[in-house]
C-alpha cells in the first residue's frame, strides 16, 4: 500500500500541516522539524502528490505590501504601481504603513507565514525579525536587504550618487555636502554615500556627509539643515538624499539668503512624478518606479511557482535636468 | 416545536445560506428573494437566533479603502491615517486605487458583498453602481455622495469656499477666478463653488469658473492654465480647488511674469503636511484629514453593528496663513 500524508505525519511525529507545510515550504519551521520530516518521507518512500501539496496552499489572492508610508511620494508612487498591477493579475493587496514599528511589520510577516496573505513585497524591514531567514519564501524586497534568501529590486544607487556629484562637480561646486540617511541602516541606499565619497575623492575634493534618518520628525530636520547652513557658510553644491529634503534645503537657503542655484548648486533624489510637477526646476535623480514594480511583481510570481530567483535586480536611473543645478 | 431556519428556508423555497444573508443584511439580494424570506419567517413565527445571525458573520478583519489614487496627497494621507488607526482596532486594510475605473470599483464592491471584507471607505464612486442601493452596508463614504444609505464624512465644504474667496477679495482683489472640477460630478466639493459664487455676488463681483478635471492628465491641466493666463490678463486672484493645481498655477505665472502675490493673490485647497512642507508660502484651506479619519471609522464601526447613523458629518476647516494671498 502506498504511504500516506498520515503515515508521514505519525513517523515524524508531528502534524499532518507541518508535513504540509514542509512539502509547500510555507510557514516558518525549524531546521530540526524539517530534517524529520524529510527523513521520514524517505524512510517510507513518499511520493506527496498535487493534493496533498495543494492542500494547504490555498490561495487568497491578496498581497501584503509593507512600505513605511504612502505620504513618501516615492513609496505612494511605488504602491499605487504595485497595486494597479497586481489589481489586473487578479490579486488584490493588503497594504501596511510599517513607520517606526517593527511589531506591525512583525504582525503583517505573521500574516504572510500563516496564509492570509499569497506573498509579500517589502520596503522596510528590521533587522530582528527572524522569520525572514526561512528559506524560499514568496517575498520580495525593494531597496532593502534583509538576507540572503530574499531577492532585492532596487535602482542603481551607485550610479544615482555619481551621476548626482560628477554634475555638481561639473557644474563648478567644490565644497558638497551630501546628506545622507544613517550608516547604521543597512540599505542599498548607502551606496548612494559610497559614490558620492568616491567620485569627491577621486576629484580632489573632500567628502562631507549629514546625516537625516527618513523617519524623524520635520522640525528635527529643519534643525539639521539650519545647522548645516550655519556650519558650512562655503558650501557651494548640496546633494540630498531625497526630494522633500531638497525642498527643504531650498526653504532653508532663502532664509539664509543663498540663492539657488547661483550660490548653491542643489541636487535631489528619487524624482517621483508629483515632485517633478510640483518643483520641477529640482534638479534630481529619477529612480525608475515603474519598473521596479514591474520587475518586483515579475520575481515574486516567480517565487509563488517555486522558481529560482536571482538576489539582486539592478536597475538604471537617469537625471532630470531642472534649473537648480 | 420552533421553527428552524431550515424550516423557512424549504417555506421560502430558497437556501438556508440566503435566508441568513437576509438576516443579516449581508450580500446583494433582490427585492423578490427579501420579502419571500420575510414572508417565511412570519408565517413560522420564526426567532432568529444569535448564532443563525452569525453564521455569515463571518469577520475578515479586513477593511476595504477605495480612492482615487494615493499618489494624491489628499488621499495619501486620508489613507495613511485610516489604516494607522484601523490598524490598532485589528483590522487590516485592502487599498484599491479606482481612478478612471468604475468596473474595478464595482470588483471592490463585489467582494465586500460576498463577505470577503467586513467594510468598506469610499472616496470616489461611480453613480451606475445598483449595489450601493442596498440598505444598510457598512460603507462610508469621505466626500463622496452615493446615495441616501450610505454616510457621508465631509469637511466644510461651503465654509472652505466662503473662507478662501473672502480672504482673495479682502486682500484687495476683484477679478478673481475659481478653478473647479467638473460640475457633472455630484460631489460636496461642488459647495465650494456654490459658496464661492455666492461670496462674489454678495460683493458685487463677477464670478468665473474654469472646469478643471482632478483625473485629466497633467498636460492637459497645463493647457487649460495657460488659456486662463491668456484670456484674463487682469486677474487678481485665483482661487484653485486643490493645492496640487495651485502649485501648477505658480509655475505658470512665471511664464506669463505674473509675480504672486504682487500680481496674483493665490490660494488652494486641502492643506496636505507634505504640500505645507515643500510650499509652505502657499495659503490654503485645510482639510482636517485627522479628524475626517476618525469620523469615518466611528462611523463604520456603528453600521458594522447595525446602528443608526446620520447621513452627514461636516467637520470644519481653516486657512494656513501662507505668502501667496
Amino acid at each position: 500500500m502506498k504511504p500516506k500524508l498520515d503515515d508521514v505525519a505519525k513517523l515524524a511525529n508531528v502534524s499532518k500541516t507541518t508535513v504540509s507545510r514542509v512539502l509547500n515550504k510555507r510557514g516558518y519551521l525549524s531546521q530540526e522539524t524539517i530534517d524529520k520530516v524529510n527523513d521520514a518521507m524517505e524512510k517510507l518512500n513518499y511520493q506527496p502528490n498535487t493534493v496533498a501539496r495543494q492542500l494547504f496552499n490555498k490561495k487568497t489572492q491578496l498581497i501584503g505590501l509593507i512600505f513605511p508610508t504612502v505620504t513618501n511620494p516615492f513609496f505612494g508612487e511605488l504602491v499605487e504601481e504595485l497595486e494597479k498591477r497586481l489589481y489586473s493579475q487578479g490579486y488584490k493587496v493588503i497594504i501596511g504603513n510599517s513607520m517606526n514599528d517593527p511589531d506591525k511589520e512583525k504582525n503583517y510577516l505573521d500574516q504572510l507565514l500563516s496564509n492570509q496573505v499569497d506573498g509579500l513585497i517589502v520596503g522596510t524591514h528590521n533587522s530582528d525579525i527572524h522569520q525572514y531567514k526561512n528559506e524560499n519564501l514568496p517575498i520580495v524586497a525593494i531597496d532593502r536587504i534583509m538576507n540572503q534568501d530574499i531577492p532585492i529590486i532596487e535602482s542603481d544607487n551607485y550610479q544615482g550618487g555619481q551621476l548626482a556629484t560628477q554634475r555638481l562637480i561639473d557644474k563648478g561646486a567644490k565644497n558638497i555636502i551630501h546628506t545622507a540617511g544613517p550608516k547604521s541602516l543597512n540599505t542599498p541606499a548607502q551606496r548612494r554615500r559610497k559614490a558620492y565619497e568616491d567620485t569627491m575623492v577621486a576629484n580632489n575634493l573632500q567628502p562631507i556627509c549629514y546625516t537625516v534618518d527618513f523617519n524623524i520628525p520635520y522640525k528635527d530636520k529643519i534643525e539639521i539643515f539650519n545647522r548645516m547652513f550655519e556650519e558650512q557658510p562655503n558650501m557651494e553644491g548640496i546633494f540630498a538624499s531625497n526630494d522633500l529634503d531638497a525642498a527643504l534645503i531650498m526653504q532653508i537657503a532663502k532664509k539664509f539668503n543663498k540663492r539657488i542655484p547661483e550660490d548653491i548648486q542643489l541636487i535631489g533624489y528619487d524624482g517621483t512624478q508629483i515632485m517633478r510637477n510640483i518643483l520641477p526646476e529640482l534638479t534630481t535623480v529619477v529612480q525608475p518606479i515603474e519598473e521596479i514594480a514591474i520587475k518586483a511583481i515579475e520575481v515574486l510570481n516567480e517565487r509563488l511557482e517555486n522558481n529560482k530567483t536571482l538576489d539582486e535586480y539592478i536597475l538604471p536611473v537617469y537625471i532630470w535636468e531642472g534649473s537648480t543645478c
